[in-house]
């Protein structure tokens, strides 16, 4: 059964609640724009790409519900509703992108109405959309071919279904790699603190049919060791122009131990995922997210109280850790700050 | 107020129950061999040296009842007491050391009768347990030597109190240098599946009243790659003749990590967890405990049932990954090969 992260329906956003997973698969129907910021915050809808069309979702709720012809009244609120989006989550650019996607549409049309404004914003969310669906594919066939037989693969996160529309950037790879009757293996991290890992891809990989085993992140290091990881894959929430990586924490880490055991390390993304206005890593902010993620577990204190906690979302992998960036373009290889900028479109939007 | 792990009280061996840590402060009192060997496989006492101490105290509760004077039923009893024991956990090499210690006692006195023996034993089994009281001091005050003022240290898994006696080994280069009124803080891996580094490590640490910070094992790396960490102290299981260090699932990562970020890594162990008798630490058993340690937390499911689950509880980090060894003898640099032959005393037993 295929997996529908995101859709819209009945006139509003309908998304599997992946706090539930996996033992319950549960939906929340969105029908007003803080129900949206809510469950970006909360992590029900995570992913950049997801979080992408979620925040242009987020805008229709905002926006739709308007009454009246006044353009000036209709964009403030458009605009707050824009800004109130962007205060949920600060790492994955694609949140922002998809955001000036829809504010291009009223730059686009200067002379608009609000009917008609309704309207180009209903067009610009279902094209950006379907553009997940389709560079998804795109990226799963691109990184298809790095996949040989026998193959034991690994990835962090969830960078699958549930982190875009209904196919993924990393597993992506893994389900057009299936699809091409190729036969491999895969180590799924559980990647504390949320064990999206566990939960998620574990959840989707099962699913398919994939070969897929468990480990906890401190474990990683010890299969490479054994020579039991033949190639890894990761997702990116944003990655610079000179190819640094912001990523699910974790991430460098297992880019460092892949360098340390000659293990070819990959990220998947799409071209939402680029900020090509910062140089580098260093300019990407880092959320950190509260304590009780990592000292507590279904409520039940697992840490004493009196300790620091450091709980930071995502970490910086430095572009020379990267083989090669699977796009919908194909795969970019280094040198990044010259081949990213050849393969990347600069204009902000959709296709 | 001091931890007493494990203690000699009314005839009896009472151990803390970690398995409740850091929540509650409940003690087992064990009155037969068979409550000590479930409190070994299910770690309510666990940590090398601890298990130890444990074990010679396991002989002490299968042997101290038996009546009579025969001997050969006495001897018969006692091996096979001393061969259930070693069934218990596999790694952690302290545990067939310390038995080999009691088994001595039989052999060195092939004239003692019965009563002679049980308190030979007794004796024994008490010199066993001052001696890791003593030698934890000791490695603690070498180990502290490295510790300067300001330092940002870190650690994985239980190595303190709750892994010894009273005091730890690579815990106690921190009590020792807290002594010495050295300012530093702690960075404390919580240490998946079982969480002893956010438990126990944690708690003992701030106890002591030690500036500590929690973190997930994959945040590790990004502390190091922001010049956060300057020296790394960990526990050890079993140490090969080459230096090869079998410990806690994570610590090979951390040592990789180290070396990539040029972050001096230190093992803290006494002589009992040295095994002479073996080359590498390829020769070395790792044990992979179940599914559901992964897989659940406190009963509730956090995987699909249908992933397959890879849950070693060791790893080894290679001796070329080790910045030095602490001992009761002093720090042990490389080569290992030679110096450890040096420094370490080959007979088994105690002091």
């Amino acid at each position: 059964m295929a997996i529908a992260t995101i859709k819209w329906v009945n006139g509003g956003a309908r998304i599997i609640d992946q706090t539930k997973l996996p033992n319950q698969l549960q939906y929340i129907d969105c029908r007003d724009v803080k129900t949206m910021w809510q469950a970006i915050k909360r992590l029900s809808v995570r992913g950049a790409p997801a979080i992408g069309v979620a925040a242009a979702f987020g805008v229709l709720l905002g926006t739709q519900q308007f009454k009246g012809h006044d353009r000036a009244k209709f964009l403030k609120l458009f605009h707050k509703t824009c800004d109130y989006l962007a205060t949920s989550r600060p790492t994955a650019v694609n949140l922002f992108n998809m955001l000036n996607a829809m504010r291009m549409v009223v730059t686009e049309n200067p002379q608009a109405d609000v009917t008609l404004l309704k309207k180009l914003l209903f067009q610009r969310a279902m094209a950006i959309f379907k553009e997940d669906q389709a560079v998804c594919r795109q990226m799963g066939d691109h990184g298809a071919k790095l996949i040989k037989n026998g193959m034991q693969c690994m990835t962090v996160c969830n960078a699958g279904a549930l982190a875009t529309v209904d196919y993924g950037t990393a597993l992506g790879v893994f389900y057009s790699a299936k699809k091409a009757k190729k036969t491999f293996s895969v180590y799924s991290l559980e990647t504390r603190p949320l064990l999206q890992g566990a939960r998620l891809t574990c959840w989707e990989l099962c699913r398919q049919k994939i070969d897929t085993t468990l480990i906890c992140d401190n474990m990683a290091a010890s299969l490479m060791g054994k020579d039991k990881v033949d190639i890894i894959f990761a997702g990116a929430d944003r990655i610079a122009s000179n190819g640094d990586t912001a990523n699910k924490i974790g991430t460098y880490m297992l880019a460092v131990l892949a360098k340390h055991h000659q293990v070819p390390f990959y990220i998947v993304a799409p071209r939402s995922t680029f900020d090509l206005k910062i140089k580098s890593g260093r300019q990407i902010p880092i959320e950190e997210r509260q304590r009780e993620e990592v000292t507590q577990f279904t409520g039940i204190t697992t840490a004493p109280k009196a300790v620091k906690v450091y709980n930071p979302a995502f970490d910086v992998t430095p572009a020379n850790l990267i083989s090669g960036i699977v796009t919908e373009y194909g795969i970019i290889r280094p040198p990044y700050i010259k081949n990213i900028k050849t393969v990347i479109p600069t204009k902000v939007g959709i296709h």
